[in-house]
């Protein structure tokens, strides 16, 4: 069933295999690592890729089913971002943001500028997703303190939201499971789980939505509006799960917010550029305009490092207006990196050409059909998503965090046998494979999952 | 004098050059952007460049005194690095680091762990300097908290030290005259400035070490080693003015840190990558093991965004032995990026083929022969360095931040005037330019520089 090929060009001067592996063993401390076993652990070495497919060492072909990271939205082996990213490193490989700017970030910032909605036209280019919403969580602190009410700084989060692993992104980031002896800020409260596979038995997904708006009423009420700075929130909250809070709540949560007066940050690293059929799913998806918005991931492809933080008008406007000649002492030796940027323009222009925001919007009803087919699956909970964009939650017993975690791992080496790579989450099965996906290839994808699943529960 | 030379090739579809200057403009908020008029700020626009020369969009052909900033390490239009980004970007350029490794990682990190010095061994890859420091300060919390002495966490840093973006970075950033309303972390304490050149008049540089080895000892015991977790020093401190502290401070201040258990962070982002003729400046220019190293520019030559937090064997054994099944919660999508790590062992492989540590070391002693001339200056207080580094301090008379800021601005438009970019900071003019400056070009470097200080003083 494999079709495993050959590397089509051999790398010059490639160490062997086995000095590969040692080293990555011995030297490479990878994220998430367990730090009492971290130089036991294996990882497997994808070697080669192509449109949805890599190649692992072995000469393997996977079926990508995360995407790499939520990111490679034009798939793999594309000749043209590669030669848009080697000419302009031959061009002008770098220009210090501070002093002097490059074409590609001026034109990627009026692009993006175009992109976002409402009046979101200020770009502040970052490293990725982390350092964008490290960037949108200071300039919630530069504001208020600017404005003269250094007491309205603590942020709202939610249970089960990622937004990343600098301190600040990581203190903002709610996935309890991980037992972690990093600190955290303190000035941070979390919102409880929204995921509506949660409600209480024979609650109606409306009464739903209404206790999770009432639950972020109810925090403000209790800390007071004036010590809230911003609430930070992935549209779906992806890492999490692939959680997709009810229907209205994220128009009501930022009417709440916005009668606080608390910044709305809503968090596109995964949704935007194309995961739900739009470039930012905040708008055209969701009915909002937030405050800001960060991206990253797919604004590239995953080819470059990237990412961008997107301020609103009226948050530049407020910071101008205190006639105050502060400096926005944010950014990065590669903040608006002309390779990086260079490679998300063409990025676009590939997107663009080949209509791929439509093509999501097209395969996307059948992705969910075959995704539905799996809820009847006695081993399955839940299964649920948007766009390109799913998960399979196992129905299981006590839940705790070893048999939880046997699911996901058992399940994702069976379908890894089968030639699908999949993200275990625990007792969770997340997906998200590259945007170009046919109907035949979300075929291939959905009954290697059925099998998997059966195999599973055997 | 200068070269100007029009593009090489034409950019498809490239925007009119207004246009450009009005996206830039208009979208794109640049890092240390002054919040109450950023919008009425035009920056430079670089178009292209080859070996130490850059050309703005007017055609302008420019040295780059700066060297990007600090990061050029092997010139600009370097078609085999260009090549090799480009081979690995269609051959697989992205892998996630959760799961999966890929070939350059791997290779990679074992070529930084040989590299470094001492048993710093294990290489956390990140986007950046400012996200590699972040994870060293991160580390410094997990490994007291593993230790369970969560009290433990003070972090030690200096007056005029530059340390990144991040929050954490910036909250151990001791530049002050950034008038700022960013939030820091309280958990920072600051020793204060190392400058020789600062010293009180009459006073040795023997016994202005005796002092600022003192300072150190007299934190600690004011604030007690069982509260303190680390210290973070460059071993040059650039942005702040190329501070080079006195000889043997370095060991001094390592050996007290390992009295108290307080580790050594040495931050190598621009001392790294043979700005200082070597591949790490730690051991082979100051005779210091730190506990860790924090690397990016010159990694890839600023080619790519890249950074690298490397870690000690003995911080990885001490958290392993806690006997503990703690995750290491801290990584990036972008981390070990497979088209990154391909840059930077091209760059690396281009620099021991050119023997460009080397070079440096042969060059370095003329650039401060020259730089040595410029002291006699009747404008200049003091110039300093290492290296390829070099700082020229103008004397002043009231140092105001206004006055001091228009000589270096002024200094800069002289110089770019007659063909030299500087990097003006207050009353400093900073330089670190290409590593492969020849002789002749670092002659017309200062040529420039000492014409620029006559225009200026006259």
């Amino acid at each position: 069933m494999n079709d495993p090929r050959p590397p089509k060009t051999a790398r010059p001067n490639t160490p062997a295999p086995e000095d590969l592996t040692t080293w990555d063993r011995d030297h490479h401390l990878h994220p998430w690592a367990a730090v009492d076993h971290w130089r036991e652990t294996e990882y497997e070495r994808i070697e080669q890729a192509e449109g949805i497919h890599v190649w692992n060492a072995e000469g393997r072909r996977l079926i990508d089913g995360p995407g790499g990271m939520w990111c490679v939205q034009i798939g793999y082996g594309n000749r043209e971002i590669a030669e848009a990213i080697a000419e302009q490193a031959v061009r002008m490989p770098y220009a210090s943001p501070w002093s002097g700017t490059n074409a590609p970030a001026a034109e990627l910032a009026h692009r993006i500028a175009e992109m976002a909605p409402g009046d979101l036209n200020t770009v502040h280019f970052t490293t990725g997703g982390s350092t964008a919403v490290d960037t949108a969580l200071r300039t919630a602190q530069f504001l208020n303190n600017q404005l003269g009410r250094p007491e309205k700084k603590i942020i709202l989060a939610r249970e089960k939201g990622y937004h990343g692993s600098t301190y600040l992104a990581a203190s903002v980031t709610g996935k309890e499971r991980f037992r972690t002896r990093f600190d955290r800020d303190a000035r941070v409260h979390f919102l409880p789980d929204v995921n509506p596979y949660r409600r209480p038995e024979g609650m109606s997904v409306e009464d739903w939505c209404d206790a999770k708006v009432a639950d972020l009423e109810n925090a403000i009420a209790e800390i007071g509006p004036e010590r809230i700075g911003a609430f930070i929130a992935e549209p779906i909250l992806c890492s999490g799960g692939v959680i997709v809070p009810p229907e209205g709540y994220h128009r009501r949560t930022l009417e709440i917010c916005r009668r606080h007066d608390i910044l709305y940050i809503s968090d596109e690293v995964v949704t935007g550029f194309g995961r739900l059929g739009h470039w930012f799913a905040s708008e055209e998806v969701f009915g909002i305009k937030p405050d800001i918005i960060t991206c990253a991931k797919g604004l590239t492809s995953g080819y470059q490092p990237l990412g961008a933080c997107i301020l609103s008008d009226e948050i530049m406007d407020r910071l101008a207006a205190a006639g105050d000649s502060s400096v926005f002492y944010n950014g990065y030796t590669y903040s608006g990196h002309p390779v990086a940027c260079a490679a998300a323009l063409k990025n676009i222009e590939i997107m663009e050409r080949d209509r791929i925001l439509e093509h999501v919007r097209e395969v996307s009803p059948h992705f969910h059909a075959r995704l539905a087919e799996l809820a009847d699956h006695p081993i399955v909970g839940d299964v649920r998503g948007m766009g390109l964009l799913g998960c399979v939650e196992a129905r299981l017993g006590a839940g705790t965090l070893e048999e939880d975690s046997r699911f996901g791992e058992e399940l994702d080496a069976v379908c890894e046998e089968m030639g699908l790579i999949l993200r275990p989450i625990f007792n969770m099965a997340v997906f998200s494979p590259p945007l170009i996906i046919s109907k035949a290839q979300i075929d291939e994808m959905f009954d290697i999952l059925a099998r998997g699943l059966d195999r599973v529960a055997a």
